[in-house]
C-alpha cells in the first residue's frame, strides 16, 4: 500500500490536470518506495540539509513520482493543494521537476539524460567536500532514476564514462527498465545491451525485479557498498495494473476515468482522488522524519568544528564570494593598467585565476582536453582523482556536454563553484547545459575561448560567428566579452560574484593590447559598457565594440580624430548588465545625435538593439562584422578579407554622415 | 614507403603552415595505405562518381591525411601547390577537411564525432537506396577514421547504438587507439573498453596493430563479410617514429626542423620537402585510378537500365525536386483556402507530407521519439528497419543529436532528402548537427514542433524561447514559422526545394485558424514577409507576425481598424528569405512612416531589424513577446499571463502613436 500511494495520487494527479506522464511513477513506485523507506537520507522538513542523500529524478516526465513522495513524507511546500494544482500556473509542482520552485528538488530534469549527467557533479562535489571538510559533515550518497531515453541520449555516455572514470562509487543509479518509448517498445529503435555498456565504462552494475522490494533493497545495500558507481537495471512495468500497463499509451497521461478506477481496484485502494489512508501517510511521514536525528547528530558535529570551519562552510554553502575577493581583483587590475602586457584575454583569463584561485578555495576548475588552449588550469588546484579527492582540476576529456552538465551538478549541489573551457564554437555542444544553468538559475562559469575568426588556420568549423547572439538571446545569462585583461579580471569578478545567473566568458586566442591603460579601483564592466575613449571636439560618432575589436574601435577612432571628426569609443563587455542599467546611464553612454557603428567579429544579429535605440533622431548605424561563416587562414588575413579593420569602421561612420 | 609517403606530406603541411596536426596522419598511414590500396572502391579523377565507397576522415584535425591521400592518389583539385598552402587564404586544404572546398571530401569535419555520427547516415542512404536501385547501381561501403574525441563525445554513443541497431553492415570504423589526448594520456579523462562497449551495440569489433599491413587487410576483408556494422580497433603510435611519438605534444603542430628531420631519417625517407619518389608516387597513383574500371562498368550498368530509370536517378542524386512538386503544393493550398481548417501547424506539417511524400520517394522522414507528437509519419512510408530496407521512416530513437548528425549524412550522400522532427527546444541537442548543415550547405530539413510556451504545461524546460533566436542567427539557415495550414505548406515546398542551404520548421502544438483564406496560386512565403491585411483608411500602425501570433495581430487589427486606426498586418515566415528580396519590395511590404510593433511568442533578440529599419524618420517600434523563460500551465493561461495578447498589442501600437 506505500507504494500504492504514489500510484494513486500520480494517477489522480496526471487525471486532475489532463496532462503529464501517469506510467512512470506507476512503474518505479517500489523502487522509489524502498529507496526512500529504508536508504535515502534525508528530513523532509528541512529540505537543504547539506549532508542530505541526493535523489535526482533524471527522467523528469515522471513528475508526480517526485511530487507524491515529496507530500507523502511531509516536505512542507508541497500541499495537497500542490498536487491537485499539478502544472497548473503558480504551482509549485510544475510539468516538470524545477529546483526553482521547490527546494527538495535539487536539479531541473526533462531534457532527457541532463539529470544522470548533474549526479556526475553532484556526486564529485561530494567527493571534493568530504576530501575538504571531512566525513563528520560530508558524507552522502547520490541516487538518480533514469529513463530508457536518458540512456539513449549521448549526454548519459559522457556522464557515465566520467563517473566510471572518477570512480564515483557514492552514485548509483536506478535504471527504469519498462522497455518502453514514446514510439513503441525500445526495441524499435534501441538493442543496446546497458549492463554490458555501463560495465565497460567501469560500472558496478546489478538486475533486478524492480517489483521486488527485497530485491531492491539489497540492490541498495550492494550498490553503496561498491568502490564503483553503481546501476541498478530494474525490470519494471509501466503503468503497472492499468490497462495501459507495459503499452506507449502508458507513458503518457493516462485520463479515461474508467481505466483509472478499474487500475486502482487492480491495486486493491478504495480511497477517493488524492485521500492516502491514515496509516499509510502515517508510515511515509515517519519515512520523512527518519532522517531528522541523522541532521540533528551532524548539526551536532557541525557545532563542534572550530568557529572559522564553520564559518568558511557556510559561505561556500551560501555560495558567498570571499570579502577579499575584490581586494584581489584590484591589485590584479592596477598591475596590469601599470605594465599593460599586450595578452589574449583566454592568458588574461588565466592572470585573473593565478590570483582567483588561491582565496577561492570553493572553485573547481577544468576543460574539456583543451587545457592548454583554454588556460583553465592554475598551479595550485592538483587534479581531482580517484586517489586525490582534494584535486581541483578535472580531465574533462572531450566531453563538453557532460562537462557542462557535471559543472551544473557541481553548483546545484552547493558549497562549490564550477568553472571550464572549451572553445567557443563548442557552445554547440554545451547548449543543454547552458541553457539549463540559466534556467536553474546556477553560477556556472563558462570559459568559452577562441573566440571569433580570430581562431584563425583551424577554419570554419572552430570558429564562432553565432555563439555570442546564442548566448545573448539566452534569459538569465550574462555574457562577458572583454577587451584586455582588465576587463577579463573585471569579468571574472562579476561572475564569481553571481549566485543566480551562469555566465560566458568570450575570450580570444589572439594577443590584444591593454586598452585600460589608466588603473581604476571601479569595476567598469559592472554597468556593462562605458566610455573607453571620449571624442575630442563635436561628438559626431560613436563606435561601440566587445573584445577583440576594441582595438580596432580605437584605431578607427584616431583615424576619424585626425580628420576631425569627433570620436567615442564605448566598450560593451556585457550587454545583459549595461541593459540592467537605468536609461539615464545608457543614456549618458549612448546619447542620440552621432552616428554609431558596432564592430563585432561575429554576425550582427541583435547589434540593432543599440545602433538604432534613440528613434526619432538622426541616430543612423551600421555594423562592421561577419555575415557568414569564417574561413581558414591566418586571422591577420581573416580580419583582412573579412572587412573588420580599423579601415572599414572609419569608412562606415564617414558614409553616414 | 607507400605510407611514409603520407607521413613526410603531413609533417611537411603542417611544417608549412606552421600549424596544424602532424601526429594522426603520421599515426594512421598504414590504415590508410592498406584501405586505399587493397579496400576502397574510388576513382581519384571522378570524385562524386555516385556508387563509390564513402571515406569519412571523422577525426577532421588529422586533415593532411586526407589531402595528402588525395594529392597522392591524383585527385586533380589537390594538387602539390594546394599542400604547400595548407591553411591559407583561398586554398582547399582547410584547417579541417571542408566537402565544399573539395568534391572528394565527403563531410565535414573536426568537430568530434560529427564523422561518425554522419556515417551512420551514410550508411543507411546505402541500405535505402540499394533496396530502391538495386545493387548494380548502388553498392558500397562507408568507411571511417574516428579518434578517441571521437569516441568520447555523446554523439558517438548515439551514431553507434543506431548503427547496431539497424545493422549497418556496410559501415566500417578504424579506432585510431593512440592512447593520446591533447591534454594527455586518454586515461587521464577516459578509462572505458571500448572495445565492450561497442560490441554491447551490437557491433563486430576486431583488435590489431594498426601498424602490421596484413592485419589491417585481414582485418578490412572480415569487416565486410560481417553482417555487423565493424570496428576496428587499431593500436596505434602518435607520430610514430618522431620524436613527439607517444606524447600529446605529437598531436598538434609538429614543427622543430631537427625533429622533423631525425624523423624522416628514422623512416628512411631522403626526398626534400613535398618530394615523394617516382615509383611511390606512381604505386599511389595506379591505386588512384584502380576505381576507373569499376566506374566504368557501373556507367555502362546505368546506361543498361531504362531510361525512366536512369532519369529519376539522376534527378534524385542531383537533388531535383520533382517538377509536379509545385503543382500539388497549389493544389493543397487550394484545399486549405477553401476548407480553412483549425488546425495546429504540425498537424498542417502532416497534411502537406501526406502529398509530398508519395510524390517524392526520395523523402526520408524520422522523429526522435516524437511521431505522433511532431505528426511526421506519413501512410506510405514503411518503416526503415533491417527486413525492411525500402523503409523511408527512421525511428531515430531519444537521439535529436545523433539524428540531426545521419540526416546530414543522409544528403551528403545523395540521392535522398531527409528530414526529422523533435521539440524545437530540443534544437539545443541538435546544434552541433545543425550548424554543420548550414556550413556543409546540406539541405537537411529540422522539423522543429511544439515551437513557443504554447507547448502548455510541459513547462519551460520544454518551451523554446530563445531558439528562434539561434537559428536565425546560424549562417545559410532559412527558419520558417507559419502562420497557418497554407503557410505551412508553402514552406516544405521551399525547404525540398533547397539544393544548398537546411531549413528549419518551426511548428506550433495549438491549433491555429486559417488566415490564407484566400486561395494565391504564387508561393508568398518564398518572399519571406507579405502583407497579409493591409490597412483599412490612413495606415498608422504595422503589425509584424509570425506563426502563432499572426492570428493575434489579426485580432489586434481589428481592435485598431474599430478604432478607425488604419492597421496592416505582415505575416513574415521566413526573415532570411525576406532579407533577400531587393529594398523596394521590402519597402513596399514595411513602408517607413507608421508605427511598427511585432508579435512573437519568443525572445525579441533581433526583432529590432525589422522594428526599426527606416531610421530618421518617425518608425517607432515595439516588440511584445517573451523576456525570460516560460512556465508551466495550459498554454491559454501562459498566453494571457505572459501579456502575448490582442490587447497587448494593440495598446503597444496606441502608445507608439
Amino acid at each position: 500500500m506505500r507504494a500504492t500511494a504514489i500510484r494513486a495520487l500520480a494517477l489522480d494527479g496526471v487525471a486532475q490536470a489532463n496532462s503529464g506522464h501517469s506510467g512512470m511513477p506507476i512503474g518505479m513506485a517500489d523502487v522509489a518506495t524502498v529507496l526512500f523507506g529504508n536508504h535515502l537520507k534525508f528530513d523532509a522538513a528541512n529540505p537543504e540539509w547539506p549532508d542530505r542523500d541526493r535523489f535526482i529524478l533524471s527522467a523528469g516526465h515522471g513528475s508526480m513520482l517526485i511530487y507524491s513522495l515529496l507530500y507523502l513524507c511531509g516536505d512542507p511546500e508541497v500541499t495537497l493543494d500542490q498536487l491537485k494544482n499539478f502544472r497548473q500556473w503558480g504551482s509549485k509542482t510544475a510539468g516538470h521537476p524545477e529546483n526553482f520552485l521547490l527546494k527538495a528538488v535539487e536539479t531541473t530534469t526533462g531534457p532527457l539524460g541532463q539529470g544522470i549527467a548533474n549526479s556526475v557533479g553532484f556526486a564529485m562535489a561530494e567527493e571534493m567536500l568530504r576530501a575538504r571538510f571531512g566525513k563528520k559533515l560530508v558524507d552522502h550518497n547520490t541516487y538518480v532514476i533514469a529513463g530508457d531515453g536518458c540512456l539513449m541520449e549521448g549526454v548519459s555516455q559522457e556522464a557515465i564514462t566520467l563517473a566510471g572514470r572518477y570512480a564515483l562509487s557514492k552514485l548509483v543509479v536506478f535504471w527504469d527498465n519498462n522497455d518502453i518509448t514514446i514510439d513503441g517498445k525500445v526495441s524499435l529503435s534501441d538493442r543496446t545491451d546497458q549492463v554490458a555498456r555501463f560495465k565497460s565504462a567501469g560500472w558496478h552494475v546489478q538486475e533486478i525485479d524492480g517489483h521486488d522490494p527485497a530485491a531492491i533493497d539489497a540492490a541498495i545495500t550492494a550498490a553503496k557498498a561498491s568502490d564503483q558507481p553503481s546501476m541498478i537495471a530494474c525490470k519494471t512495468h509501466i503503468a503497472l495494473g492499468h490497462a495501459a500497463q507495459d503499452t506507449s499509451k502508458g507513458h503518457g497521461a493516462l485520463t479515461n476515468a474508467d481505466q483509472n478506477i478499474a487500475a486502482k481496484e487492480a491495486w486493491d485502494w478504495h480511497t477517493g482522488p488524492f485521500e492516502v489512508p491514515a496509516e499509510v501517510k502515517s508510515w511515509w511521514e515517519s519515512t520523512g522524519s527518519r532522517g531528522a536525528a541523522d541532521r540533528t547528530e551532524w548539526e551536532a558535529r557541525l557545532a563542534d568544528a572550530s568557529d572559522a570551519r564553520q564559518k568558511e562552510f557556510a559561505r561556500v554553502i551560501a555560495g558567498d564570494a570571499p570579502k577579499k575577493l575584490s581586494a584581489t581583483i584590484k591589485a590584479l587590475k592596477k598591475q596590469i593598467s601599470e605594465t599593460q602586457p599586450k595578452v589574449a584575454t583566454r592568458k588574461a583569463s588565466e592572470m585573473a585565476l593565478e590570483v582567483i584561485n588561491p582565496i577561492m578555495p570553493e572553485t573547481v576548475g577544468g576543460s574539456a582536453d583543451l587545457t592548454g588552449s583554454n588556460n583553465t588550469l592554475t598551479g595550485d588546484l592538483g587534479t581531482f582523482d580517484i586517489d586525490n579527492r582534494k584535486g581541483r582540476y578535472v580531465y574533462w576529456g572531450i566531453r563538453e556536454h557532460g562537462m557542462s552538465s557535471a559543472m551544473n551538478g557541481i553548483g546545484l549541489h552547493g558549497g562549490l563553484r564550477p568553472y571550464g573551457g572549451t572553445f567557443m564554437a563548442f557552445t554547440d555542444y554545451a547548449r543543454p547545459a547552458m541553457r539549463l544553468a540559466a534556467l536553474m538559475k546556477t553560477p556556472t562559469v563558462f570559459v568559452m575561448t577562441h573566440d571569433s575568426i580570430g581562431l584563425g588556420e583551424d577554419g570554419p568549423t572552430h570558429q564562432p560567428v553565432e555563439h555570442l547572439a546564442i548566448s545573448r538571446a539566452t534569459p538569465n545569462t550574462l555574457v562577458f566579452r572583454p577587451a584586455d585583461a582588465v576587463e577579463t579580471a573585471e569579468a571574472w569578478e562579476i561572475a564569481l560574484s553571481q549566485k543566480a545567473s551562469p555566465s560566458v566568458l568570450s575570450l580570444t586566442r589572439q594577443n590584444l593590447p591593454t586598452v585600460r591603460t589608466e588603473h581604476k579601483t571601479a569595476n567598469l564592466s559592472e554597468k556593462g559598457a562605458y566610455v573607453l575613449a571620449d571624442a575630442e571636439g563635436k561628438r559626431q560618432v560613436i563606435l561601440m565594440a566587445t573584445g577583440s575589436e576594441v582595438e580596432i574601435a580605437l584605431k578607427a577612432r584616431e583615424a576619424l580624430q585626425a580628420e576631425g571628426i569627433g570620436t567615442r569609443v564605448v566598450s560593451m563587455p556585457c550587454w545583459e548588465l549595461f541593459e540592467a542599467q537605468d536609461e539615464a546611464y545608457r543614456r549618458k553612454v549612448l546619447p542620440a545625435g552621432p552616428v554609431r557603428v558596432a564592430v563585432e567579429a561575429a554576425v550582427g544579429f541583435g547589434w540593432d538593439k543599440w545602433l538604432f535605440s534613440e528613434r526619432g533622431k538622426r541616430d543612423k548605424g551600421a555594423f562592421v562584422g561577419m555575415t557568414s561563416f569564417g574561413a581558414s587562414a591566418p586571422y591577420e588575413t581573416l580580419y583582412e578579407k573579412f572587412g573588420i579593420t580599423a579601415e572599414a569602421v572609419a569608412e562606415a561612420a564617414k558614409g553616414l554622415l
